[in-house]
């Protein structure tokens, strides 16, 4: 075992021994709503880390992290958090929240704890994205066989990939069949990834400077690139006038996870 | 209740004993007519907090914050002044102030005296909007049903969206004919959600980079959204150039909250 | 009268009694020709000052103010050299400068010795555009009432709006006459404005990345919002690849009036 | 021999006591295996150096450099690591990682350890792009004149290229056999370079911003030059809706020889 | 005499008894083959210097400025170095050099070597353009009387105007008649402006984001302004995709005048 993996355990030691490493307390059926039902907000904010914050000593930063914990920990009441390390996958940001709940202010008080806490004063909003989760616009006029095909499982992380979409003004001027009939083309291109890459998507015109936020999860970064070579091809692919820009990678981590690598 | 809400009250009681928790002193009448008279020049600015704030002991942020108050309050005379707090629901901005006003010079004086206080070191302007509000341009040409359709009342807050608008060359190379019928089709669109987003609209050409400061208000943010996707839809839309880009999003908060927020 | 007033009287006092608040010495006629003879140089230099600036405690700020008003009284012999504060109207920079000057040697010099002053050593340079004036180029071709209608005086500041334009390639193309009659289309638009916005237009192609800048002086913004309506209707605004970004507003202020509010 | 020289080889010895200038202990076989197999995962990582790490006495250096070592060291098990130095060709970035792994989150890892290190405090990433390499889409339809053409070796650095392309919509949409010939076009106006530029692709749709990652590696700079005009002369070429942007030049360095460089 | 001139020959005093205003050592015979030579490798490095720096006594800078003075007198046996200040008529940037070489890797030295240098410490590279020079490509199929023509000296400095230029792709599938036709009539435009502008081009295609650098140094800023409105005027000038952005505009310096401009 080398220098540096001795170094990691004994910081785990010192988390664990400040409480830190316990199970979550939230419900995980108000969890598991909030992260399936229509009518969701979804907020994703990512935040850089100033370079002063490496240069703190260990345990000024663990005693930091305590307070990224504890406001956490407080807003997982109302709200599902979901974190994420994008330091090494992308060029962006540092770390990942994904926020769900039924009312923006919860989120908004969230985030507003997180910067006013001892540990926020080192965080910059790099990219701040607010969706909605909907019912699907166009899936009722699928066939039954699409719509039997959508339903199964999906597997889940550790690669997380964000691309938020903007489309031009031509499709939102096109007749509802037609963009039915892209987005039935859009879906069966996507098919065969159902199984190994996992996908939300939130509806986000007006609330940011996009109209979709694509959510992905996978333990295949080749099949999610193989995925979106597919999406390029269809039709309504031609109506993105941005997409990604940023696109956002990284891993998926739970928050004790999380804290380790940032008290290194 | 937990430590944090503790935290909160101790510093209400701080402001209140500074005189700050009271009623603002503006005259009502004067401060609506500022609101809704045309040929009122209106103000967006949004500003970044430096995260050397947030470093400062609470003493010294709350003395600083007294300096603030005071120029918003020495200024409201002439100046119909609202507070928003960015932070949270925007990657943008940590605060925003609109600013009604007869003259741009008030405007700027105030804005120039907020920089030069204790508070303004602080601050860094990274939007700022100027706009006018005129008369209906197109509403004489409406139908009677259409204008009284109109006139019934909105429900406010607590969400602020402001989205500026650049349109296109050929937008203003229409006629006038053309443009009326344009913007009745955008009016018709927008009826269904009249009740529950509050709009406001401010012309800007020449002014700053954009056309036009549309400025909304809504407890619910999915209605808002299904505003935006219906105004996409109609034929005006394709004559915006830009539209957003900064999307401005956060929360209508009195001047006493938003300081009460910046002292934690 | 407010502690603010006082304070500000306070300041302009020490400012006095420092021998700044005087006349300007340059020689009236040699400014009126440099700023209205063609084949001058015009150039505009916007700056940020650095939030270290407001906290450093008055007396070194003025102390530092008093290099600033020197460098400028130095170079006043050669140069006519205009000052504009655009904090609370522009979120570009703080203050900016026109020059105007037979070489643009003299200008650089200028500005060389500014940055290098006491209080340069605060300053950012965000914009800085360089321009020509030159005999209108399609004047001679108008019909000799427009020609007249041209003559009339126009009223002055205290609102400034700096406006630099890129053209498309194919304006560039097209023949003498074409242009010629597109340039009189837009004078004919702007007549009305004659009185109330004054215009001063500076060549600045391959000086800078546009190709006019367009300078603008009124009492009145909504008059030159109209104005600038007007002008974008007319077939040559199809023409304007670029238009503002950056569109710099800001006021009128004497060297003396800006280093008061700089000193506060 | 002048002095710069002599402080060189100074800095030379002590990095040589320091156990640093050794022979790499990376298996050659596996190195050889993730740089030529199809499958693995390609990530370029370019840093910006803050300013404050050449205020640094050279002791210090030398010692944050040391953790740089160690943390590429421990990392050469499962990647290969190459190193290259930006600083004078590229105003993006100091230097340059380029990283082949089976596994993106090995590449995270090495690269969140990096940032973790004593001299990952004074870094910024500032471009980080995520390919894939893959048996090729269309050689296998080429003529076998072309396909034995194209197995010819190529010299290598020490000059490197890293240009990412983003194709247009419709590149996307065009059907295979169309996007064969372009592609064979493409390879046969490349052939007379083959010997004297060496060429990798990665694909990197939905793994950052871009489609592609090209990176380059010659001796003479004018041949990759007549090598990208040759290509921008091709059918394919109309299809690149972004190449470069950035554009980023180096040349191919050791660890040893990077870090001698920073450590001056 | 004022007091700054004092100040100045003051500093100029210093720096000659430093031994640093003397005659450049380098051959003027390598310098002038290097300068007019195909094959030659030009580049481009533009340089900010921090804030910080002008807050230095002025014994720290002129130290520091040995360092500067040193670096380029090594590099001078391999290299033609020219020095330009930027400041006070480009935004960009505060001076630039233009190094001519036979290898990028000798320029790239020189740019290491300067950004560690004492003075480097202050140093950001903004803009980095990395060219190279070719025989004529067109010039040979010109009549003779255009050839001749072209031979005519031009005046030189002190103004120096830098323009990068993307061509579009259309341009580069077009067949070398119809490029050479156009680039005929480019240069038939530019002959009147032969005698009072200099002109130098550099092909920088995949060296850096851009195709061309086209350099040029005049006594009259008004003349080089009429040239690139003539050049704007043909055919081939709508191909540019992105011509300037940045352009750099500054005066030709020594080294010498350079440094004393930066003492001061």
């Amino acid at each position: 075992m080398n220098r540096k993996s001795v170094r990691a355990i004994g910081i785990a030691c010192v988390l664990f021994m400040l409480g830190w490493l316990t199970a979550a307390t939230v419900s995980a059926a108000d969890r598991e709503k909030l992260l399936s039902d229509p009518g969701v907000y979804g907020t994703f904010a990512a935040f850089r880390i100033e370079t002063d914050w490496g240069k703190l000593d260990q345990a000024t930063r663990i005693a930091n992290l305590t307070s990224f914990r504890g406001v956490v920990e407080q807003h997982r009441e109302k709200l599902a958090i979901d974190t994420y390390l994008m330091r090494g996958l992308s060029d962006h940001a540092d770390f990942m929240l994904r926020v769900h709940g039924a009312e923006l202010k919860d989120t908004q008080q969230f985030l507003v704890d997180l910067q006013n806490s001892a540990f926020g004063r080192y965080l910059t909003s790099v990219v701040l994205l607010n969706g909605l989760t909907k019912k699907p616009n166009y899936v009722p006029g699928f066939s039954e066989q699409l719509k039997s095909d959508l339903k199964g499982p999906s597997e889940s992380g550790p690669y997380v990939m964000v691309l938020p979409i903007r489309k031009d003004t031509e499709w939102w001027s096109l007749s509802q069949e037609k963009r039915a009939a892209m987005v039935q083309e859009h879906t069966e291109a996507a098919l065969p990834y159902q199984k190994t890459v996992k996908r939300k998507l939130y509806h986000s015109t007006g609330l940011d400077d996009f109209d979709f936020i694509t959510y992905f999860e996978t333990a295949k970064p080749e099949e999610f690139h193989s995925l979106i070579l597919a999406l390029n091809k269809v039709k309504e692919a031609r109506h993105n006038r941005r997409m990604g820009n940023p696109t956002l990678m990284g891993t998926v981590r739970s928050l004790d996870q999380l804290i380790e690598v940032l008290a290194q």
